[in-house]
């Protein structure tokens, strides 16, 4: 039977968007299918009784995840860029609308390239806009969606789901009742999967 | 020129043991140094401006990192067991003491055994004594040291370094001006060393 990878992330995580550059071949690799999550890590701390700062509020801490997440880029061969801004709702929300279309990996890839492979201002809608054309989704009807009602309450109830099952932050993949946390658990979950699958 | 790899560690912390655990050979095998520095993870949390709670006061979050440990402790064959308590201070103190008779590897590696290996209770000093002479270091000698002024005043001294120097948690590895955080680092810390020597 085929497995599902539950795949909870957040525009906002680098770590996500590293773990993004290799699921989709471990996805391919395993025989797996990717389910797309979108979440939001602020939030998801509260909900899960972590009051504490975010790690760009602990100057010490950022400093050393910063030559890390560069260590990362380097090993994977991918650039890495400090987006402009990290209001990444709408970008979160459209992956709904993406998963609805059946194009949630390449919007989900492409988007994560621009956001911090790119380092381009998320708050631009034409960024968004030209991320949807890019993987074929129809530009006009994924904005509507992410200002709709609609939209966002579609991307409440998905968070508020996530939260209910144990989502704490991200990149979080769960597989059966197995959970990894981490693009740095990525081995750990292809040897969970290839020793079930 | 031999590096140095100032390794910070708290005997509360499980990642800490598993980074001990490869910590001597990897040191061997790129020809480096350890120096052992113990730290307080609650305190340095504090030191670095980061309030929020410890792992285990978010039961979501404990409950991935409980399972992750013990995948790490497959991987690694090693025993892991949750200690009867988290009192170190004592144990953490003692490595100033074995520092000072050139013993300090062993006896972290054989206090970590006891403490995240086998269980043991922290708090019961007649396993520190039994661990400073598996080590061959005077056991009255130690606990002498551990519970006079002048050494818990070294021990201050050295955590208020680690703080100022951006410890903000651990395991933590410092070589050169590279920084590397956790157990899951140490093939980049490997990497960096094989580049640079």
């Amino acid at each position: 039977m085929t497995k599902t990878i539950d795949f909870y992330f957040d525009f906002i995580s680098p770590f996500s968007y590293l773990a993004q550059v290799k699921l989709p071949d471990l996805a391919r690799r395993t025989g797996c299918k990717i389910e797309y999550w979108p979440i939001d890590i602020p939030e998801a701390k509260i909900a899960a009784g972590n009051y504490g700062p975010s790690n760009r509020e602990v100057a010490s801490k950022i400093k050393v995840m910063m030559a890390d997440l560069e260590r990362w880029a380097v090993e994977y061969g991918v650039p890495l860029k400090f987006p402009a801004d990290f209001a990444c709702a709408y970008w979160n929300c459209a992956v709904l609308h993406a998963r609805s279309q059946g194009h949630a990996e390449a919007f989900v890839t492409a988007a994560y390239h621009r956001i911090w492979g790119l380092g381009i201002d998320p708050r631009d809608l034409s960024e968004l806009r030209g991320c949807a054309e890019e993987v074929g989704l129809d530009a006009d009807a994924l904005c509507e969606f992410v200002a709709s009602p609609a939209g966002q309450g579609e991307y409440r109830k998905v968070r508020t789901q996530a939260y209910q099952r144990g989502v704490f932050g991200a990149p979080m993949m769960f597989v059966d009742e197995q959970i990894f946390w981490g693009n740095d658990r990525l081995d750990f979950l292809e040897a969970y999967l290839r020793l079930t699958q």
